[in-house]
């Protein structure tokens, strides 16, 4: 199993996670939580699959769905503890994010689709997921919450593209680098409370 | 016409009148009220269709948006007398649920899915147009709502697939079983307000 | 360039304009803007050519994305000149809604698609777009709005699609004539705030 896929692996699992706690919220059941949890881990690596027009990666190997699942029954069990760590649910989504985020922007680059475009690739499986969510269980989306969330994304996914623009190293490397930087500095907005300065005009009708 | 054909129908059907019914909640008007059913009876199969890799099966099959759309204006001119069960949106979509469920389980694993992901598939296709009718009409998913609701669905869906990996009968057969379990299960939740032991924890940031 | 290329830029430009004015009613920063910007320039159009099975339109061209990231900084730059005009984010959407569902039918047709299922196609990539724009910034969506909105555009489209059908012109050049009577109808309906009888009945549950 390559560094790649393991990766990936772990990514799904941090998004099952933040789909459980994401569902503890609502009156939901376990059935209910687990659909919740593996539409979140899936969600967003399904429609960078779509739209590259390359198969559905979940469809051809059963480990996504089993890990989704059984990460999902896992999270459910010990949500009395998770609940402790009250940030807990972005920081998962942070995983998550870094991790889908950093592998989506590899996977269009090996494809031959322009740097450029693979960041963007990598923003929408990065947060596709998390959307179909907060969707699915009627949270404000965290694009949309006061702390840094798309700047962090960007940012790391941006250098990583750099790094694959200079050619220093095999593109499979860049994966880590890209990864560690969007987590980091998520994980330092969460943290920390890191915010812009709000912007928000008034409503406009 | 074969009888999966013919369910099918009548899925597009009861998702339709679903559909009119979680629009008269808003402010819509007729062809606001029409769109919202059309894609609520459509949405999930499209979903289904696009992540199997296969046409959309509406692109190629005029029946399905007329059945839509007619079904949508009459359950629009019927309104009044829809109103006066109070249930009716819940048991349009356990119906739409259980017939487009069981027949996305028939329809990937007759494409060589394998079973685990044929169920998969099957609860996703049942989800997806309800969820895409809630977000357009701002409601709360049912899939969040108190009773069960995806716990009748996996139940369902897992006899079906057992029933197709027993063998006894031919896939096409194991449609009812499974429909009618969905169903059946899901409509005694509606009717005699099942739910599970709530597990809600405090909305956590 | 063709004028269907530069009037779907239009479009484009001006669905990221209302996707900045949408985030702006939210805590979001710069980057969380042009993201919602992006998405709802290309979301519907992605949607559409998903549904047809030919490959994603801005993924082979990359002038979309980058009108669409302009154009969303820019507005961004001048929110506060565009909130002097309360129904700015309306406008824009119905011109990205115009030009977008007429291409949509355009590109449907000249597929092989029937009329009225390029009607549907036309209505679905007008509507995509500002939905999943509309479900990231936590918005009611423009649908369930009390002004008429997918009347002009079936009205709209509708007549295009008659247009076609009469052969008396080129097909493409009864995208202009889509648009416009889409476009018109539905401003003014902004402008005169025309609605239908409400229907609304009390939530059913």
């Amino acid at each position: 199993m390559s560094p790649e896929y393991l990766l990936g692996m772990a990514a799904t699992a941090a998004f099952a996670a933040s789909g459980i706690l994401a569902a503890l919220t609502t009156r939901i059941d376990l059935f209910g939580a687990v659909v919740v949890a593996v539409v979140t881990a899936v969600g967003g690596g399904t429609v960078r699959d779509l739209i590259l027009g390359v198969p559905v990666f979940w469809l051809n190997d059963q480990a996504w769905l089993a890990v989704a699942t059984l990460t999902g029954v896992l999270a459910f069990s010990l949500r009395g503890k998770l609940n402790a760590r009250s940030n807990a649910l972005a920081y998962f989504d942070a995983m998550g994010v870094a991790l889908f985020g950093a592998g989506a922007l590899l996977k269009s680059a090996n494809l031959g689709i322009p740097l450029s475009h693979s960041v963007a690739m990598g923003a929408v499986t990065a947060i596709g997921g998390g959307l179909i969510r907060d969707t699915l269980t009627g949270r404000d989306t965290l694009l949309v919450s006061p702390e840094l969330y798309a700047t962090p994304i960007i940012g790391g996914l941006t250098l990583q593209a750099f790094l694959m623009h200079l050619k220093w190293v095999e593109n499979q490397q860049t994966l880590l680098a890209g990864a560690v930087a969007i987590f980091v500095f998520r994980g330092l907005a969460i943290h920390l409370n890191w915010r812009m300065p709000a912007v928000a005009i008034n409503r406009p009708q």
